[in-house]
């Protein structure tokens, strides 16, 4: 039975779909990509609540499994396939822990601090309004501390958790995607940082993971 | 050679401490708990920011790593001593995933709402002012609908996952405390949520982790 994933253009979505991409899954064949329209408020009805409780997407199902937050759901698609594609979970217990470790930073601290404002740019483009500048430079002020953090650990490692490729550079790419879109001076001056931001947003399964989810989204038209 | 946890009184230092104690590892013989006073602002100071670049507490020694995020670090101390104590990990991948979900609950949902309204009530009490009402209703309205959740939850299971208790309501259980001491009537009407709570803080690990934090933080004073 093929699984299941519930889900729109939004970057938790494409965190979960770029993680089958990076385990070399046959996404076409193996994964059925069931639209949720958030335009129509699906994911505030009772058949999604049902399988999704707080009301947002992602939802995965893998038989009996119904798997919601987007970085479980890629954690479990990563253990399911660690014997294909890139190692994305360490091979030692020190080396999965500081990929948990900045597993943990992507989610309390980079998009904790990229998130609200990314979220008011957005919206007030979509509203056609001015953003909130007081939103914007909070955002920028506290993101830049983190990047600070990043400059300094990707100047010693090509990736954010070492050498290799990892879960923990999966967790962070949509956003980073969405930051170079949307509000890429946060980079300026960080040349690791952008660097990496290069690197991550042009992989393969970065360029199908975008490619995916644009395609799925037009049937929301 | 022991292990060293740098940190004080917080519950994301807590949450360390209990995954030791749960994991049945000799606290006084294996770990060397160091204070960060905070109120010296020792966690910004160099020395400190060497180890732990956000300058927060705890961060964690076990020979030559160096771990940050209490989450990780709780997922390491799980990890290295799966073979004793009670298991906290999952055996199939489908428990494990189950188990990551709610972990990720608790950081991007539970204790993203319940955080800002604890820190203004604990700042205003410190600097002897009223709360900032706006905040606490904000909190309490976002962790309200959280707690709806996890009732539905928890009256079909004992624990947060599912029957066992697991790393899941480890992550949960010192917010959950600070939770009961500041701000207890956002449990009213909630008996599945008020009958887990009590449970996770009268668990033997959980009464050791707050003496043995008591004691630690006497140092300072």
């Amino acid at each position: 039975m093929a699984m299941k994933l519930y889900g729109t253009v939004t970057p938790n979505v494409q965190r979960v779909i770029l993680t089958l991409f990076e385990a070399q899954v046959d996404v076409d064949k193996d994964v059925k990509l069931v639209l949720v329209s958030l335009s129509a408020k699906e994911q505030k009805q009772e058949a999604f609540l049902a399988k999704q409780p707080f009301g947002v997407v992602p939802c995965f199902e893998d038989g009996d499994l119904i798997l919601i937050e987007s970085r479980a759901i890629s954690r479990y698609i990563a253990e399911k396939y660690q014997d294909q594609g890139v190692p994305l979970l360490g091979k030692t217990s020190e080396e999965r822990a500081i990929i948990n470790q900045w597993c943990e930073v992507e989610g309390q601290n980079f998009t904790a601090a990229a998130l609200p404002m990314l979220r008011e740019i957005f919206r007030a483009a979509n509203e056609k309004r001015p953003v909130d500048e007081q939103i914007v430079a909070a955002g920028e002020s506290k993101l830049g501390q983190v990047l600070d953090i990043y400059e300094a650990q990707l100047s010693k490692y090509k990736y954010i958790a070492g050498d290799d490729y990892t879960l923990a550079d999966i967790f962070h790419a949509p956003m980073i995607n969405s930051l170079l879109r949307l509000k890429k001076e946060v980079f300026t001056g960080r040349k690791h940082v952008i660097a990496w931001a290069k690197d991550l947003i042009s992989r393969p399964a970065f360029q199908k993971t975008i490619e995916t989810n644009q395609k799925w989204a037009k049937e929301e038209l």
